[in-house]
């Protein structure tokens, strides 16, 4: 039985990647048609075995001669020989050509008994139809590709570990070859643990705290991107026995099991037992960050390795740990390189003592010429360059799995990146692509619209007060910013549109709300907007109006605060509030009552050196055409 | 009607393009399920339907508290909370977080009502069992993560266009997506004409000029990779009403059409007729190098691009043509780029007057330090640079297709590229990767084997002198010598082994050859190596040691030159004739009879300045090794 605490033991990062690259994650090989090999791995060398191609063959449109029957032949003076016949490609020659005589022969035609040169029908005329006037001399073999002149039987044509393109399956289809014999992708099980995952598409029973399962599908396809084959497991909640099931079943059936979730004492002990009865546990926690619960181990037929339960960082470690082990049995060549330097955009601490992988997102700087770029110092403001910005939207964020583009591995011995400081950045994948546009700023929904007009953009609704504070950091090309918030004074305006604001009431109004006064003085329960909304400084702008002085004092629910912009409206539909801060879309998307109480401004503006970027014009682009504004209640342009 | 006079009007290379990009070639929408997103693009903007956590979930495992309970707690002064209860993740809380008691909580789990934030285990204890003392005060919030603070329902999550990776479908499964409406491949319907065609597993008739079908496979293969779906179609023969109803059913079925093989007027005729039925031909040829007679038009409901039909050329046309085309129908990004910048290895000369594009193979030239290095010319040989040869292995070539890296396109006002001159070569695809080991030599079986040993080799059994030729050209990094044929004097030698030679005659040694004087004497007839083949020359030196002059012109058959080591042994067992040049080895794997010559080492030689590359190693490893040599007959290493 194994010590728990040998967590405490955390194994180095190199020494998890050796104990992985050891285990034998399998691959075989199997035989694939043709049409499937595309992506696949030769297993084996491949040696043609007949000749390509398989007769000498007629390389033009043209006349087949004996060459020396063309001695001397040119314009001036033209060889005529007797027309003996024809060939075309496809056929077996039904005549031979005998000295002073030439057989008519198309392109990929074989070349008739005798003949050993074609001579092109450019180079030629028909004086009459029994004679063809040869004005050209050819050599033997010209015109003509022999057989095996492409390839011999016995050459090799294809060596073992060759990935198979459309080019490799064109030689292998010239060989005649239609079954192939690749390497088999290890089979890799994914166990997923805890009590509270639900599958998508199932309902959730939120008070019960239950959410959907994330990493069974998400480390799923990172297997399948690394060339295995993703075996999933029904998750398995606290019952022990199915656990210890599932996981004697998966070792059983996969190459390499992987489990990730819960990491609660009772299910890792299941874990523990379940791997020593069957192998041994070889690293107990890792001195990474994330990472360190993970787990490596060896059960009688496949390669243990447990991840961390948080989707981003179960899928870091699995990225950095297991897919190169992964891709290597599949035969897939290393991972191409995918890393992109860039600088810091702003300052990151952390705590120092163990490597760690930070999440960040990469946006390119602005191309304004900086007035001291003589200076020797590295500027912090990166113009024209990829900026690096750490994405941590907290542990167990989902959205942080796409907000980020790749990781910067710290080491364990600093403290601190500073602003301006060159990284590099390890992308997720070689396909990663920086994002044309980042912004942040108030959630809107016809923003959220305008956005599909530009290629690759990135946005955090995280209201109008952060999106002024990340564009002042440098981080972003744009804000929007709603309401009486103000944009920074070196800002360049993109465009601009309003929307209908007032309070959401259930469906008919039960409560008669009129305006803010009924707020104040019903005893209504409200739900409001974050601080850093735009829309809620609208609100408290109208609340200043108001004859009652602290009128917000006076509505209950003033401080709870409803993350998105359709959120309060939500909690009115379910009846969780009696109303809410929101847009009239909103209230005609889900059918609620609404109470009118003007219209405010949303202006996007854009850093003055990144107004150019492509981004930001498509972004002008969209908002300019006005239609976006048209589909959606109480907006105009 | 067509007038095909109007194939000289060539099309230039940008309004093929263009008239590609114009055509509409499909593409609509399909759900798949989220465990066969993976690769796809999200054919709309996907809004949050859910809040993602849907409760406000504890960050740590620990106790839940009111924070206000918490005020003023610190190590030396904690404060004591009556434990009420417990939740666990999954669990629907059944108790009440109440002034002065405190939950114990798991991470994950719901926080109880009455809570507002959580205190982590570590900064707690339990001096009794009823009670928690808590040593830090917490802030409201504090280690929870808020309903929708991941993302609420109505934000944008993601936008249309997105390619679904694992990223993604984490941020799906978090969402509870279980389908995906994604961007549906065009279908692409593939016709190869040509009576000479036979698919790949099917047996050949040489006699007849057939061939097996390398177009369809290929470009099904091409199509693939560029995002569509590929339907082929049975080949086509010489019969044009079948040609007519399978171009008709295509149209029908596909949103694009390609064809490719036959250029013979009589089918070409009959796609002008079937296209023009249906809609138009919009281009006949274009100024392009190969792909002069590619056709571009429209049908009713399907786009038609007609390809070249050798391999290569079709390859290459579809590539920088037509799959530009499919990946935007696809959604998919743009090709990434895919390019690479090299130095030409030699001097290439062509005719001028049309866009060219030239097959060309990569290899990393050596390390070595130039002495003239600081000549302000640009240098012929390319230390440790990228250098860039042509390949052209003859029109019609299928191992072309595997022998070059990418295409440099030649403009058509060139008509030469220099020695040493910098040149873009587009790669075939962005995994192409530069092979680690460039050789060219002797066709020998153990070599052949060797190369498994060696990741990415790339070579060419063209004959020992040519394998010197080569190596002098500076294209190569290794030679396989045979015989008398000597390296250049500033190679090094990497490995060598003798292998056995003599006469290959049919099993029992029917005419009862003895050795080259029976070869002389008796009316046999004979099959020669290549004159490049170090084994012809070894051949030559035994022949000049026969009592015989001119011993060669008495042998029928010994201008006859079959390319790789194995042809001759396959020509005799197949009776075409008496006897052949060849190995011990090819007589056994034949089941051939053999008279023994002799033995003839084979050398390995390095250019200079690239003994050190780490393929030109792994390849003097795998000699060393020696396991090779003991499998096969008549070798020693």
């Amino acid at each position: 039985m194994s010590d728990r605490t040998e967590f405490r033991d955390l194994a180095s990062p190199e020494e998890a990647h050796e104990t992985i690259a050891d285990l034998d994650v399998g691959g075989g090989t199997e035989t694939v048609a043709l049409d499937e090999a595309r992506g696949r791995v030769l297993a084996e060398r491949l040696e043609a075995t007949i000749d390509v191609p398989g007769f000498d063959r007629a390389g033009m449109d043209g006349y087949a001669v004996r060459a020396r029957d063309t001695v001397g032949a040119g314009e001036a003076n033209p060889v005529e020989l007797e027309l003996a016949g024809a060939v075309h490609a496809g056929e077996n020659p039904d005549v031979t050509v005998e000295a002073g005589t030439t057989v008519e022969i198309s392109t990929g035609a074989v070349l008739p008994e005798g003949a050993d040169a074609v001579v092109k029908v450019e180079r030629t005329d028909q004086p009459d139809e029994g004679t063809v006037a040869i004005r050209t001399a050819v050599t033997p073999s010209q015109n003509v590709m022999l057989a095996g002149a492409d390839i011999a039987a016995g050459e090799r044509a294809l060596g073992p570990g060759t990935e198979i393109t459309a080019r490799e399956i064109g030689l292998l289809s010239a060989l005649g070859v239609a079954d192939v014999s690749v390497r088999a992708p290890p089979r890799v099980g994914i166990v997923s643990t805890g009590d509270e995952l639900v599958r998508p598409g199932e309902d959730l029973d939120h008070r019960a705290g239950q959410i959907y399962d994330v990493n069974t599908h998400t480390i799923a396809a990172g297997v399948e991107e690394a060339g295995g084959e993703a075996v999933t497991y029904p998750h398995v909640g606290d019952d022990l026995d199915e656990l210890e099931r599932v996981l004697r079943q998966a070792a059983e059936e996969c190459d390499l099991v992987l489990s990730s979730g819960s990491t609660s004492a009772s299910t890792v002990d299941v874990i523990y037992r379940v791997v020593e009865d069957l192998g041994d546990l070889l690293l107990h926690g890792v001195a990474v960050k994330p990472g360190k619960p993970m787990l490596v181990g060896r059960f009688a037929e496949a390669a243990y390795v447990g991840l961390p339960g948080y989707p981003v960082s179960a899928l870091t470690i699995f990225r950095t740990f297991v897919a190169p082990a992964i891709r290597e049995a599949a035969g897939l060549p290393e991972g191409r390189t995918a890393t992109i330097t860039g600088r810091m955009a702003v300052r990151e601490r952390f705590e120092q003592g163990r490597l760690r992988y930070m999440p960040v997102g990469l946006v390119e700087g602005g191309s304004r010429t900086e007035p001291d770029s003589r200076a020797a110092a590295p500027r912090e403001s990166g113009a024209g360059e990829t900026l690096v910005y750490p994405v941590d939207k907290g542990s167990g964020a989902t959205t942080s799995l796409t907000a980020a583009d790749g990781v910067v591995a710290m080491e364990p011995d600093t403290n601190e990146l500073s602003s301006g400081e060159r990284v590099e950045v390890q992308l997720f994948s070689p396909s990663v692509r920086i994002p044309t546009l980042v912004g942040c700023g108030e959630d809107d929904p016809a923003l959220s619209r305008l956005l599909d007009q530009v290629e690759r953009p990135r946005y955090l609704a995280d209201g109008s007060r952060a999106g002024v504070r990340r564009l002042e950091d440098g981080i972003t090309d744009v804000a929007a910013l709603s309401g009486p918030i103000e944009p920074p004074s070196d800002a360049t305006e993109v465009g601009s549109w309003t929307r209908e604001w007032g309070l959401l009431v259930p469906e008919g109004n039960p409560d008669a709300v009129e305006g803010l006064d009924s707020l104040v003085a019903a005893d209504l329960s409200f739900v409001n907007r974050p601080r850093d909304s735009g829309l809620r400084a609208t609100f408290d702008a109208a609340l200043a109006h108001l004859d009652t002085e602290n009128a917000a004092d006076e509505i209950s629910g003033y401080e709870r605060a409803a993350r998105a912009h359709e959120s309060p409206a939500r909690m009115v539909a379910r009846g969780d509030v009696d109303a809410g801060l929101g847009l009239r879309v909103s209230a005609e998307k889900l059918g609620l009552g609404f109470v009118s109480l003007g219209s405010e401004t949303v202006r996007v503006v854009a850093a003055e050196d990144r107004a150019g970027k492509p981004g930001v014009e498509a972004l002008a682009t969209a908002i300019d055409d006005e239609t976006v504004f048209e589909s959606l209640a109480g907006y105009e342009p």
